[in-house]
């Protein structure tokens, strides 16, 4: 099966963020991303933003762009035991590709005003897409996450 | 702000798909993803899907790998009118990635049966996350798309 072995990925634009370094970031069970940030898109690709406005919720696909290589199993700070790199947000993956829901508040132009932000401060971002459908919450199972709140008592 | 001007993604594993063309693909409005599929990792990688199992949905991060250039306008096949791009699912996109959610059905080794595909057989992976949370779909407000499902008497 011939395929490509690489595609190469240009910044569309970069995260304005409260989160300076990783530490800054919330992380573990019950961490909330509430923090308030800007998407900034370079003034090129501004075109592609038109009516933007009008979605209250966006996926942000970005890079783990101060990832140094990656482990097939990591341990999220909410876990006791590790996981396979797949079934977590590790940064350190085969590709350093983030994923966040965002909550578009304001547009100005080519920069987006958005809560939710999760990313550090300067992060890459590749694409942005319009979030148009939800799992329900009743169909929805999170293997190992669901376990670790339900031992740590700690589920909302 | 200096930052890397480019990243390069390689494949982690492959999609199998009964979307042999683009055109097999359902799309529209009230288009239902309900294929099933597979998501066959590289066996070098199978180690990070270690505890996939208990998770019931899974983003998927792609390549639409057949697609040629980009438009930073889009008229979505729903859409009587066009829309920035970053504000549909246009494959014609400044980096070419799709994003699905899908349903875990089973998993074998490093072959994930999944329902909810919508990518073309053989499309490049390039990553795999839980899917953790959702958007309350009263909270959830989608623009144009609503827009257009109101005005079509579509909507579900």
């Amino acid at each position: 099966m011939p395929q490509a072995k690489e595609f190469v990925m240009r910044p569309i634009g970069h995260v304005r963020s409260p989160h300076g370094k990783h530490t800054d970031v919330p992380k573990g069970l019950g961490a909330r991303h509430v923090a308030e940030g800007k998407i900034v898109v370079e003034p090129e690709y501004e075109l592609g933003l038109t009516d933007i406005e009008g979605m209250s919720h966006l996926y942000v696909i970005w890079v783990f762009s101060e990832a140094k290589g990656f482990s097939l199993q990591a341990r999220p700070p909410s876990s006791s035991r590790p996981h396979g790199v797949f079934v977590t947000r590790s940064p350190r993956r085969p590709n350093p590709i983030g994923l966040t829901v965002v909550k578009l508040i304001a547009r100005e132009g080519n920069v987006l005003h958005v809560s939710g932000v999760d990313m550090l401060d300067r992060t890459p971002v590749l694409d942005i897409k319009p979030y148009l459908s939800s799992v329900p919450s009743e169909e929805l199972r999170r293997g190992w996450l669901d376990e670790e709140e339900a031992r740590q008592g700690s589920a909302e």
